[in-house]
């Protein structure tokens, strides 16, 4: 089976406790010595910028990486640029909380052409290069399981995250890996073995059958069937030996009280990834 | 838009009428002129195999397909070997209704080394040629969406699917594009060139917005997100000009009376296959 994971790369990313604020979610953390956690936009907005920045200063907590930019497929030029701005956005407020990684969910069709948003999501990210390397963030391109290519991403597989990251050719810009979404993939080792010193981030959870839900239907490692440690190791041998982010959509688990569920994390982390 | 399909090549898969024996199924096919049928192994079994034959052979319908053989994967010899039994069966099956196509739903793992899984669904194709060959039976590999990777088959992608047809190198062996589980695909339209010739059915429905169920999901050509026509037009650029089947699997299609769905399938048919 492999050794265990580092505990020192262990990070909660908030999604996984989506009912706590930040407040909670960092204290938690604080609480059950996780010491990475990955923030939520829509959660920074609750709480407020500053007050995050603050909570996370005084923690001593390390931020592995703001969720999430990207959504740039938009039928007019104008809705385009707009998600632009919204990015630029994103990448000061992930400079601001002391994150050198913004994941990029690259965002659904607005129509039927498919390769046109698919378009979009690269010239949306080359625009976005000089403001992220100004602000000393990289831009992390985050494939999605198929079942989302319809309402979250064009972008589903790691061969074309691999590929848009090469066509970019910006050291800006690397690739996010989630067991979740490429565990199904026959070339997965193949991309990731052509994605070293590429990595940008690895994330964590499991495929639970039946899935409970399409959005909301992750699985705590060790609950389903994904080969975690095996896309662990693979991951490393790519040279990527940063945080581990356990990233849970769950509403059973998100319904469970947050301590629980990190003691919870933290000894399937090592069992299982 | 391109130019409809051939009313000609359409066929009803048994599985959009599912509440209806094969009975009810054939009557409405030939009601409402739908020229061809795929019939399921549980329907015909439920009516008997003689007995199917006879009405099929009175309506003059034409069968498209048998669905299905395959689910190869077992973790023990005996198991995998009854397997091949049940494909041997429904090989005889299908030639007893009229059809030169089974298709294959590959099977899920039923360990967490999909690798391993994958090698006996290779395996298990191979032992079947001879016996599907003496039969006048081919053998379509149905690649299915990755989100029943876990569940149905760990056959996902069409490349893949073309890799075990190639590497079987067999004229019995072939592949069925079916839009619901390859749409989504970066390299669609490079492998449905690849399969130039091997195209053994061509299977249609739609992607719905919200997915109303993992398994019962699908939705109506014409309700959904994917282009339907510009994947026949490839398919068929590819030489496949046989039957062409809406395969739907959605509970509130299968409540309604089914010539209300033959009649509205047909019409959908014409303006988005």
């Amino acid at each position: 089976m492999g050794n265990s994971p580092l505990i020192e790369n262990l990070s909660l990313n908030q999604i996984t406790t989506n009912n706590l604020s930040v407040e909670e979610a960092v204290k938690a953390c604080v609480k059950n010595e996780v010491p990475w956690i990955s923030l939520w936009r829509h959660k920074i907005q609750e709480t407020g910028l500053q007050e995050s920045r603050k909570m996370i200063k005084e923690s001593g907590l390390k931020v592995s990486s703001l969720c999430r930019g990207g959504m740039f497929p938009a039928e007019t030029l104008i809705q385009r640029k707009k998600n632009i701005d919204d990015n630029k956005l994103a990448i000061e407020e992930a400079a601001e909380l002391g994150t050198d990684v913004l994941v990029l969910v690259c965002g659904p069709s607005p129509n039927k052409d498919i390769d046109t948003s698919r378009k979009w999501v690269e010239e949306g990210i080359e625009q976005l290069i000089p403001f992220a390397e100004s602000r000393g963030v990289k831009l992390g391109i985050e494939p999605l399981h198929p079942m989302y290519a319809a309402d979250r991403s064009v972008v589903v597989t790691l061969e074309q995250a691999n590929d848009l990251s090469e066509q970019l050719g910006s050291k800006q810009v690397g690739v996010i890996v989630d067991v979740f979404h490429v565990w199904w993939d026959p070339d997965l080792y193949n991309q990731i073995k052509r994605a070293e010193n590429n990595i940008l981030g690895f994330h964590v959870s499991d495929w639970i059958i039946p899935v409970p839900d399409m959005f909301k239907g992750r699985g705590m490692m060790g609950d389903g069937v994904i080969e975690i440690r095996r896309i662990r190791e693979a991951v490393e041998a790519s040279h990527y030996n940063g945080p581990i982010e356990v990233e849970i959509i769950n509403q059973s688990i998100w319904d469970r009280p947050g301590d629980e569920v990190l003691i919870e994390m933290k000894d399937r982390y090592l069992k299982h990834v």
